[in-house]
Order: C-alpha cells, then structure tokens, then sequence
C-alpha cells in the first residue's frame, strides 16, 4: 500500500510540496495539506487541479491544524494514517511536529533548522539544540527522520557528501553559494517567511574555519564569485542550518556560507533593523497593545508566494569545493540553477520555494521506495546522495558540474570520476 | 485671581509647556497635567521641582485622562478649575479637547490641526474640516480658541501677520522655512510624534501658490536656502498646517512650506513608506493579531523627548518673504534661531519642543492678562503680533529679521520699519 503524505504548511514551499506529490502521487497514497488557515490549504489543492499536476487520480485533502499542538497533531496523522509527513510550515513547529511522529512512528521530513520565537542565531551547533536530541527516540522508535531536506540545506549537503566521496581524497573548504539573481515586481521582498529570512541574520552569524566555530556580523565579510549562468554575484558571509551539520558529519575544516544580496536588500535591511522593526521582542504601542515588531513586518511585506507571477531571472545555487585528489589540488563546483519564470508556468512557484520544496518530495519519494528509509534521525549528507541527485534531475533539479572552465551534467559525467 | 491651567498631553512639548508655565507662574494659579499614563505627567512635575523652575511656590498636579472623552475632559476642567487649557497631546484629540471647553468656557490653545486616525493628508483648507466648524459656538460661548500656537504654525503666522502690517505694501510669497541642524546620537528619530510626522508626507502634500492649493508628492520639489547661523540647507516642498489659515486671513498669492531633510532621513522615509509601515490601516498578522503599521514604528522608534541629552546644534525656522514696500521690491527673512543643548541646559528639552512649546505658554499668558483673551477663535495670524514675540523674547526664543546681508534683532529694528 502506497504511503498517505500529511504536508504541513500552507506557504510557497508548500505549494510546491504539494504539486510534486501529486506529480509522484503513483508512489504516494492521499496527499494530506494542514495549515492554521484552512483556505490556504484549500488553495493550494485547488491550484493542483487547476494544473493538472496529479500522476494518477488521487484524493487531496485540507486540515486546520494548529502544530504547535503536539496531540492534535498526532491525531490528524492516526486520521489520516500519514505515513509521511513533510513539515513546512514555520520554523517554530519542527519539535512538535517530529514529537509527533514519534507517538505515531511515521516519517519525518523538514527543510529548515528548529527555532524558539524568543532566541535568534543560537549558539552552533544548532541540531545539537533541538533535533539531535531526539536522535534516540527516534532510533528507538525506528523513525526514519530526514532533517534539512530543502535545498539548502539539503541538496547542498547531499554534494558535500558527493565530493568527498567521488570528487576529493581530502576537501579542504566548502563554500555553499546561495545567488539569486532574480527580479519582481515589487518594491522589496524576502524570498521565504521574512520572519525567518530576517532572523537568520539580526544576531551573530557562525561560520566552521580551521575546525572552530567562527562568529561575525551580517555584511562584514563579502566576496565576489564569478559563476555559472548568472555571472559575477557578490554574496556574504552568513550562519545557515547546513553548516552545523555538515562540521559534525565531514571531516572538513572549512565550511561557510556565502548568500546574495543586492545593495538595495542591504539598505532595507539596514533601515529596519537599526530602528527595531526586526526585533523579536515584543513592544508596547501607546495604545497599550502589545506587539512584536518582526511579526508586524511580516503583515506588511510581500507573502512571497505572491511574486511568482511577476518573477523573472535565475537562481544558483552550489558548492565551491576545494581539496585535493590523487595528489593534485582540485576545485569543484557542483550546482543548480532554476528558472522563476519556468517554475511558474510549471506549478505556479518562484524558484526560492520550488528549490526548497522539491528535493522535500524526492526525500519522500526516496523513504516511499526504501532507499532512505532508515529508520532512524540523519541529517541529508549522512544518506547515498546519488539515488537524492538522480531523482531530482527527473524531477525539475538538474546538478550541474563546473571544473575549471568545463560545466557538464552530473548524471553525464558519472563515469568520468571513475564510480 | 490667577487662573489655573490645564496641561493635556505628556510628550516633550508637555514638558516645555509644563516648565514654561512653571517659570510665569506668578501669572498662573495651580498647574495641571493630564494624560492616558499618570506616570509620564508625574515625571514631567518632578522634572520641574528638580529644575527649579517654579517662579513662586505653586502646586503642579498630575491626572490620568483619556482626552477623547469629552465627559471626562470636561469634569477634569471643572474640578481643577482651569481656565486656559494648552492642548499638546495627540493631534487625534483637537475636537475633543475643544468641545470639553465649549462646556465649561475655558479657553483652548493647541499647537497643532486636527487630524482623524484613519485620515491622512486631506483636501484644504484642513482647519475648514474640523475646528472652524466650531467658530460660531466659541463666538457664542465667548470662549477663547487660539488654533495653532506653536512655532510653526504659531510663531511663524505671527511673522506673516508682522509683514504685511510693518514691511511690506504688498506680499507676493511667503516661504516657511523649517530647518534642524542639529545631530544627536539615534540611528534615526523623528523630533516629534513619529506618528504625526509621518502622516504629514505619506499622502498628497498642499501647497498654496497663485491663490490656488496646488498639490505635489513628498519629495518632488527641492530648493537650497542660505540661512542664517546653519548656512547652505536643503528643503523640500510640502504641505503644513499654517497654509491652511494663512491662505485664508492674508492677501498672500503664494504660501509654501520647506522642510529641511537629510538624505538619512528620506532613505529611511522612503524604505518605511515603500514596505507599508507608514500605513495607518491595520493589517493582521500571520497570529490574527490586528495591528497598526504606523503604531507599532512609533512604539519602535525613540521617543522625542529621549534624544534631548545627546541633542547639539541648532534649528532655524523662519518666513522668506518676497514683495513691495514704497514701490520697491523687498525681501524679508524673520526668524528664529534655536540651540538643541542650551535648551537642554535650561529645562531639559530638545529644541524642536522647546519652540513648539514656548508660544503656546506665551499664548496662555496673554489670554492670562486680557491681551489676546479675544472669546472667540482664531489662528495666530489674526492676533496682534508684537506684544506675542515680546514676550517670547524674555522667554527664550528671540525673533531675528535679516534683510540683504544685515540681521537684526526685531525689538532693536522696532523704529526703523517706523512702527
């Protein structure tokens, strides 16, 4: 019997979650979408007819759930016997969303890292704060719990793990490059949740260098990359999910992210967090009300789902992998690139979510048929990247390879690297 | 006997107000204060005992009071026995205040139009939508309103007024000129209610020129002024209270306003009001929360008053004035000139509230000693100027006319304009 999928959130990524379900839904039982706001679930479903995207005729359903509740959220899964459930929703819900799990033993999929509403960029490792801590639980159990399966983290991880496997006998620095060289309509956005977006970088950032923890500050370090597609970008030094993994999973000393912004980004950026308006703390109006600014700000900007149509350009996204092999020194560039305007006239998504959302369902697609069902808490590099990077070539997400001046297809240069 | 007044408000202009009527007080019986949150009146009292600024021993009282309750406002009046209200809380409060001393006959000063919350920028003339609708019942009751007696509007229709009595056979322009020079140590502030600035530019900004109100956009029009003392200064075209009247009661064809802006200041302007935070329309958050954009930037931002100990430098607000006099052409600047950190000196306040809030005491004075007790409503501009900027000048803000290359004090230049 093919697995009932919950998917819980109602945002852009979920929209995408969705859609790719029911692209794959011969391997999938029902497709489950729960969200506070029921009618956001229900458009997502109506925009899955709408496209035609279901595989074969199947049933979709829409929930309210609040996800914070542990127990409500165990009984929507013994409700709807999901077997899979693909979290995202807010970054707030991973804990109890993967608590509930547990109590029913079915699998557990998230792309992004837990957080507290009241800390911002904790101290590192972050898995080591919240997930990790269920990695026992999860063992007992024999829950398959796949964690920071978006692209990145996620598809970023899985080619970490392929160069150190396939590309270098030593890696000596990883460079994940996030570039989005897009365009919208509107005045200023955030690609994902702003709330999240915003709370990656009001705090100190970390980076992994010379096998320590690092600290900086959002923009105090940039550097300009000359990359595939989309030229020469400039990006910053930033703190990101993958890193905490990854300098626990590898034995590579250097691992840093670098994320593109552009100067106008940075000036908003900068306007609102230097009055408070990014602050995660609540503060009081004259009116007596009592409010956090940061979710305030979020009311006010763009849902980002609401740029796909005017959204054009392209995305890159990989790492730049230096180390050395059979003697030699090597630099590796393993990517994607997406297309906005290809992802909205496909399932009606930006690139931002659509990168996000579909490595989630190959990571479903992949516990459905075994091969990553392990029963057990793991982060995406600790799992065979190949059957990961395969499926979602089909899938949307091709891998690209840059070796000096040479790009070629991942899939077409399998033979090269000698596997 | 000594009237008794009654503060409504307790921002930074409430405390000017509260210790420049604390300095005159052998002309003024008790002192009140009133505002939604007791403690802030109370500061300001211990603020005005710890500066010594009581001129004889008098009592200064504190009342919590929601001003938008006409019943409560009005039963404050009669138990305090007040007999001038100075009215420098929210702009939001102007037709209630008003409306409580209709009913028991005090007399009414304020410094600043009415405004209703969910109203921004409307059609001229803005004192014809609200407060002159209550001309003939002050008429009636013999109640005294003087509307607009801060220093712009206030001090600044006074120098309209001087000009066409003293220098002027015919004025062709008057352009209001408001500039701070000063800096103080905030990323950014606004120098009074944030919430009440912004709503001045985030709509269409009034300007009266060729005897017609001539609309444009924040922003769109740009003039550099020599000024006195703060030298070279951009201003932009926009719209401002006193047009309102001045267009009104003078045989002036053209009225503008210029307001001084650093490019900070209209960076942050124009972020806050492209993302929608300068909204006064409530949004909801992701929480259901209902919320009010500009609400929650005012909670965030400092408040005015806060930046007065790290305040320097000064302000310059004046009129150019263009016309004919004996057949020549003429140009006229009357002005003032104001030091952030003497007035911090003196009575702890910042200089944009201390010019706000000395003409509305000066104003209470002599409605106190019968000179401008006329028991009907006016604007300032309809008030015998001289004896207002006399006394001002004991009180700490001295009027400056500069013509060509010479400046002089007004009370010095009194018989050479032959009056």
């Amino acid at each position: 019997m093919k697995p009932n999928v919950l998917i819980i959130g109602a945002g852009g990524v979920a929209h995408v979650v969705a859609h790719k379900c029911a692209q794959s839904n011969k391997q999938f039982g029902d497709i489950h979408l729960a969200s506070r706001t029921l009618g956001k679930c229900q458009a997502i479903i109506d925009s899955v007819h709408a496209k035609g995207s279901l595989q074969r005729p199947g049933a979709l359903h829409a929930h309210a759930l609040d996800a914070l509740d542990v127990a409500a959220t165990e009984a929507l899964i013994r409700d709807t016997d999901a077997r899979i459930v693909i979290n995202v929703g807010s970054a707030f819900l991973n804990m109890s969303v993967l608590q509930a799990c547990l109590q029913t033993g079915a699998a557990y999929i998230d792309t992004a890292i837990h957080e507290e509403p009241d800390k911002i960029c904790e101290a590192p490792p972050w898995y080591g704060n919240y997930e990790w801590k269920r990695r026992e639980a999860c063992e007992a159990a024999g829950v398959t719990a796949i964690l920071g399966a978006g692209f990145d983290p996620g598809v970023v991880n899985a080619y970490a793990r392929l160069a150190c496997d396939e590309y270098f006998d030593r890696v000596d620095a990883i460079d994940i490059i996030d570039i989005n060289a897009g365009r919208h309509d509107r005045y200023f956005a955030t690609n994902f949740d702003p709330e999240v977006n915003f709370r990656e970088f009001t705090g100190t950032v970390w980076s992994w260098q010379d096998k320590q923890w690092t600290p900086s500050k959002m923009f105090e370090y940039r550097k300009d990359w000359n990359l595939p597609v989309v030229g020469k970008q400039t990006a910053y030094l930033t703190g990101h999910d993958e890193l905490h993994s990854l300098s626990q999973n590898l034995d590579v000393p250097n691992i840093r992210f670098w994320m593109g912004f552009s100067e106008h980004y940075i000036n908003v950026f900068t306007v609102l967090k230097n009055i408070g308006m990014l602050s995660e703390k609540p503060v009081r109006t004259a009116e007596g009300q009592e409010v956090i600014p940061l979710k305030v700000l979020k009311a006010v900007l763009p849902d980002p789902a609401s740029l796909a149509p005017a959204y054009t350009g392209k995305t890159c996204i990989g790492n730049m992998m230096r180390g050395e092999k059979d003697g030699r020194e090597r630099t590796v560039f393993i990517y994607n690139i997406c297309d906005h305007a290809e992802n909205y006239r496909e399932i009606g998504s930006q690139a931002i979510s659509y990168t996000a959302g579909v490595p989630a369902v190959a990571a479903a697609l992949l516990i459905a048929d075994g091969t990553w069902d392990v029963r057990r808490m793991v982060n995406v590099e600790e799992l065979p990247p190949r059957p990961f990077l395969a499926l979602m070539a089909k899938m949307g997400l091709t891998t690209w390879v840059r070796e000096g001046e040479r790009d070629v297809l991942l899939e077409e240069q399998a033979e090269t690297v000698g596997v």
